[in-house]
């Protein structure tokens, strides 16, 4: 580009300043996020997949594939056609646009996601989706000449809703095509009907899978989810590192009798054991040193019925950490207990390892771009691992990756009550801008 | 009638010796029922709610209102035309069929239902309404003239499924119609809706309301569901009386948030909670000495993603025993221990009393008449409380009750492998004729 690194970093810093900051006519060369465009999409965003007679503060349920995803994709597409951007879906169904110079350069790519969990928040993968094309835009607006090829990307399936696994489009971009994925089913959708519905294509899905260094790095800007940056008074958080994830899927067959006439003493009960099992978790999480959680967020009982001593019941447990080690001993104390209580209780209990998220270390050469790019806005920043997956453990495959965190309130997520400030959306989305624009001024990272 | 006392209880006899056995060409005035063509009917009946490719061996979801029911509904009306009957339906939606002399006596009524648990089985309601019929044909066939009418029923909403409590359409018939109970909704059908798809007629739903001795008296033929006949080897029940049930609705609110950001010690995960109730259920009843029953057979968890911590548990609590005492003790337990758990798990947990069944015990007279009509048909018979719920609870209020239980193989009810012999299934249809037979040489019970 052709601003000083000077200007440039004290435009970052004047967006920062308040969500109506610009690039002032005086200098209009220097690119600055819009703020207050920002916000303007994050709440137009929140209307897909909002409660009936909702308000922003009800939250969405935007799981991917959902009419809703599919609605809120199109509003997006709209944005970026406005924007002057040109997004196109690729066999996977994420959305990329690009802006710059057209050469053989490795674009720099930078997005989020905007699917959520049932009942979930307007920030968790909103956030960094439309500040990316706020950073398209500010640069645009600019005038910027970039070196390379600047890329945004709204990757299609990032939470762990739909197919019972998270991270599954940016998972299918780095090489990840399990045979017979696209033959799932979930709630009797097939996953390649399902890639269909939002514009991908199935039968070339490998043309969605990219080569390592397609990239030349990527950014995500993401709210933390946690309540590390929020407790502190920190705006900024670098992200050293994604947490491993090990989910298993446990299954309780008990044996379905009549609520009335089935003695206590000769029940087999399913959610007796199960209820077993969603205890052990907890105990086996907490009886360790470390930073190390475990979750039984899923529970679905069979027959489900007042009367009905319930046959069969089938829950989600995942554990998450840095270290691979303590997933694995966390495994083994998960078959463990198993094997006790089904032996307590009449019932068999089988767990199966159904998704295994390694750890995804970030680039050490991009945590310090960003710790720069924060620097020079006057804010704040401390680094910290992310507790949470994200599409960016699976990108870190093929190029060097980061992440910007800004604070969540109480660290609440996954909720209708997930919030960021509006100011910390405008700071983080200008940190976005500035090590974006540095990592373009540099050979490698 | 005018078949001699001693005449009838040989034809009974003989009905329940084999499953081939009808009334022979030489007396053909002994009414007998046919057990080949009340198998068939079980077998036919047993096609609507069953599992697609499913056999008899996979039992039946026919929910009341549902699409099965209905059907299922539409083909016994067939078949009580076909056997020269003239069902109605009244504006609750139970089906009725008279037989015999036109006058001012109270008829003897006796039926049971056709709906069922999700995954029922092919006994529980079936067997007694389709040897309801089998009586009814039986008389016709031999040319009993009786004092009385005869009257069969099929009750509408016998199990707790659908609006999340049964006999609901014998509780009408009883005159127990609580306001707004029409304007209830279940899975987004209102209950007045719900009448409507079976037949019934809201706008006129007191005219099912019937008057104290409507009845001479009433009797009915059902599985045990619980496995004392079975273990015993005792093929005739005979009902001293049906237990009460107290039901609550337990609402877990915790803080829905990350699984992945969350620490442990800041969750306050609603399922934790919950599991801790189901098991304190469970202990709060064996700890007492007694043979009372508690049972969590529902259990809703919100938003009920394996990545989120839960927000929200809703379950079914259900405690039944003859004594309303020990019911109202185990409820006082219950709110001891949901108070406790709330406050180790920092959650809010409500109980409430959503539904409750008075226990009704059997009238002795018609307790005697049972016995004796299994004393003749040389079949032992033993007296024992009934567990499960039954309309004869309902209609207990109305005129004097009797019912009769065949074994359940092993136990086992409210589930597809639920089993009674077809030879039990004969011999309990012998003695409900014969029962009813004596009933009606009867002047008072």
């Amino acid at each position: 580009m052709q601003v000083s690194r000077r200007a440039f970093l004290s435009a970052v810093a004047a967006a920062s300043l308040s969500a109506s900051v610009r690039a002032s006519a005086t200098r209009r060369w220097a690119p600055a996020v819009d703020a207050a465009r920002l916000r303007r999409r994050v709440e137009q965003l929140s209307a897909f997949g909002r409660p009936p007679q909702g308000t922003f503060d009800s939250g969405v349920s935007r799981v991917a594939y959902s009419d809703a995803d599919i609605s809120a994709r199109a509003w997006l597409l709209g944005e970026m056609r406005g924007a002057g951007l040109e997004p196109r879906v690729d066999a996977a169904g994420n959305i990329f646009a690009r802006w710059g110079p057209e050469n053989a350069q490795p674009p720099i790519l930078f997005g989020s996601h905007i699917d959520s969990v049932p009942s979930g928040g307007n920030f968790d993968g909103d956030l960094g989706s439309l500040a990316a094309l706020e950073v398209m835009q500010a640069c645009q607006t600019a005038g910027v000449t970039s070196r390379r090829p600047f890329e945004m990307v709204v990757w299609a399936h990032e939470e762990s809703t739909a197919f019972g696994s998270g991270t599954a489009a940016s998972r299918i971009v780095a090489g990840d095509l399990a045979a017979g994925v696209l033959d799932q089913e979930w709630n009797g959708l097939r996953r390649a009907e399902a890639i269909r519905r939002i514009g991908g294509d199935p039968a070339r899905i490998e043309e969605a899978v990219r080569a390592n260094g397609a990239w030349h790095s990527y950014l995500e800007l993401h709210i933390e989810q946690g309540g590390t940056l929020d407790r502190s008074g920190v705006p900024i958080g670098i992200v050293e590192g994604i947490v491993a994830i090990h989910r298993y899927d446990v299954d309780v067959t008990g044996f379905a009798n009549h609520a009335g006439t089935t003695p206590m003493d000769e029940r087999q009960d399913a959610l007796q054991a199960a209820s077993m099992m969603v205890l052990a978790v907890r105990e086996m999480v907490t009886a360790r040193q470390g930073r190390q959680v475990g979750t039984v967020g899923r529970m679905e009982v069979e027959p489900n019925s007042p009367n009905v001593v319930p046959g069969r019941v089938r829950l989600s447990v995942e554990f998450r950490d840095l270290s691979e080690a303590t997933l694995i001993a966390l495994g083994e104390d998960l078959r463990a207990r198993a094997d006790r209580i089904a032996r307590e209780s009449r019932t068999t209990i089988t767990a199966t390892l159904a998704t295994k998220n390694p750890a995804a270390p970030a680039h050490s050469g991009v945590q310090a771009v960003i710790e720069r790019a924060a620097e020079a806005a006057g804010l704040a920043a401390r680094r910290l691992p992310s507790g949470a997956g994200h599409d960016a453990q699976m990108i870190a495959a093929l190029c060097p990756m980061g992440m910007i965190f800004v604070p969540s309130i109480g660290g609440i997520s996954h909720s209708p009550k997930e919030r960021t400030g509006w100011d910390d959306c405008a700071r983080g989305a200008a940190v976005l801008l500035g090590a974006v624009l540095e990592l373009d001024q540099r050979a490698d990272v």
